[in-house]
């Protein structure tokens, strides 16, 4: 990536006359063709002003790379999805831990912990009050005791509203239920498999490595666990679930919801999550032949089966019932949250990019060291 | 189709011992592959006995043509569904009108018109109480006061519950939803776009001939209407429904179905009720190729949709209040019933894969001659 400078974006304050901190952002500057790669990007310093009325400026300590990220580096995001990111611009939108250095806004102060949606940057002005990500990621000060602060975008945050959305509200979870998690290994499907451990259903876990599959069943106590590189998907659903399930937790599509849909009992709900297996194509909206949907649908008919998608941020409401829940099980030890960190922002690009080729276990973080940049070049 | 005489059927004491009177029924000989024809089936007569104790013998007036019949006439039904009809074996599982001749069980007496599951023959001995397809089979007598016997097959029977199942309990109709039905001219379809009618929705119906569209606009007065095969049909629909869908009640599947997640507006709602573009697949619960499943399910996600298959035997508590309501406006002129109406047994099958080709409008009969053929040839 380049490094370059530049002002804070159209319509603000030129940079020489208020910035308080030259701070760093990265931007995209192409929309990758299929796999991203860091060189998609570029880390950019900016001159940040103070806050406004209204406002606070936060030091960001740690950053999100989710797999959805992807869905939005295109030209156009699909319809009812978050916009699209625009290429030379900041990445509005992205879920982020920091510190309140200077505030404007009444109920935060100078050495606040809190989230927002201002990341892949390590200063950010935010507006209080103002709407993000359906609510999630609106400025909010967080409680960090018993907690890392980092757990405030995984379990606590928008990863755990997620899994505990999906797999209580959207797939309905009920008494005996036998349910799959694919990426299992991953940030939301690790949360969903053990929530559904801990209510004591039976639970598949599948992922694409050896390594994640012992840790599915080892670390997380999965009832089984495969890896589905092994062999033909049914096949190796089959001998993991005998006798069929209940539920399937989506977040690959393709042949992983075909697979489901076969193995799916009679009243069986699919949650669909994500789709990291259809995030690539150049458009998710379009017809025939950009992918492969399941070719046993009529089996819904036979079966009565409900299949639905869902965002996390349809469901902002559980956010404080997910956060005093999970923040329980995860101070009891009854949660497992490992995390794939990456140290330093200009690192995120490259971890977006491991994730999406399956190089991560739990959730990926990016740990921002944003102290050495804070000076004022105007001043 | 040949004629031939057999017994009523393994198990059974034989047909010279005490049968009352010979029957005819059509039995499958062969399954399709592809396209059915009349002449994978044949006309059996058969000696049928009286009732013994909980039985009435029933004199057939009305036989039920469905397309999703087609789904049975394989070697294994697909799992959750109706059981395979066995070939050389009369066909369980029909839903049939018709007289009681005489009885043996309480509540039932000779000349009470019932409906049942023991259809395409023109006799049958049927057991009173005993579950048949989910319970809307079971022997029921009838109430055909202001109401022709054979609308218990349609708006009053299994295809009126399916429809108003599928639109009311399903779709989850809700106010303002702009509804599109696909093979709207049809049973099913034609009862669902006239019931969101009457609830005051903008309803889009599709069909496969220019005859069928006018019937859409001009009979059932729907909003908008188009032939499938005029064009593109993502181009179609945004035509018909130039800002989206919330419903789409499927009939078709496959690119139809593509077509409505396409068209969907955000929390939409798709009700599966069949998917007539599928049923002549040799194994609708095996996997990719066999069938075109719908490339854009990311969509799903993206716009929190609901896809639900269901069959309206999954719902079969509400037939009471299908009765009441569906009758009430049926009698009030505010359901118009198109019926295809072809004349005797033998015709069923032809019946039937002229459905399946879309040469019907309404719902599908066969009025069915019996009375030429009692007699008691053990006698």
């Amino acid at each position: 990536m380049d490094e370059i400078r530049a002002g804070a974006g159209a319509g603000r304050p030129s940079p020489a006359a208020d910035a308080v901190v030259v701070g760093r952002e990265i931007r995209p500057t192409a929309y990758p063709r299929g796999e991203v790669r860091a060189s998609d990007f570029r880390v950019v310093e900016v001159g940040v002003r103070g806050p406004q009325q209204g406002e606070v400026l936060v030091r960001n300590t740690w950053t999100s790379v989710d797999a959805a990220l992807r869905v939005r580096l295109r030209e156009k995001a699909p319809p009812g999805y978050f916009p699209a990111f625009p290429l030379d611009q900041p990445m509005d939108g992205i879920m982020t831990v920091g510190e309140v250095l200077e505030s404007r806004a009444d109920g935060f102060a100078p050495g606040d912990t809190v989230s927002h949606a201002s990341g892949w940057r390590d200063y950010a002005v935010v507006e209080a009050g103002k709407d993000a990500l359906g609510g999630v990621g609106t400025l909010t000060k967080l409680d960090v005791r018993g907690t890392p602060p980092q757990a405030h975008l995984g379990a606590l945050g928008g990863t755990g509203l997620t899994a505990y959305a999906g797999l209580f509200h959207v797939a309905e979870l009920r008494d005996g239920d036998v349910v799959w998690v694919s990426a299992a290994a991953g940030a939301v499907g690790s949360l969903v498999a053990q929530l559904a451990k801990i209510r004591g259903h039976r639970v598949i876990g599948s992922a694409g490595s050896d390594e994640k599959v012992r840790h599915l069943l080892e670390e997380l106590g999965l009832d089984a666990a495969f890896n589905y590189k092994d062999g033909p998907l049914p096949d190796l659903l089959r001998e993991a679930a005998p006798d069929g399930i209940d539920v399937y937790f989506d977040n690959v599509g393709g042949d992983h919801l075909e697979a489901a849909v076969g193995a799916l009992r009679t009243s069986g709900r699919v949650a669909i999550c994500g789709m990291i297996s259809e995030y690539a194509t150049e458009e998710p909206s379009q017809g025939p032949g950009k992918s492969q949907g399941p070719g046993n649908l009529m089996l819904a008919v036979t079966k009565s089966l409900t299949i639905r998608g869902f965002r996390g941020s349809g469901h902002t409401h559980l956010l404080p019932e997910v956060r005093r829940q999970l923040g329980a099980w995860l101070r009891e030890g009854r949660l497992h949250c490992r995390e794939t960190i990456v140290d330093g922002l200009p690192q995120a690009p490259a971890a977006l990019a491991a994730l999406l080729r399956g190089d991560n276990t739990g959730k990926t973080l990016v740990r921002i060291d944003g102290v050495a940049h804070r000076e004022n070049p105007g001043g």
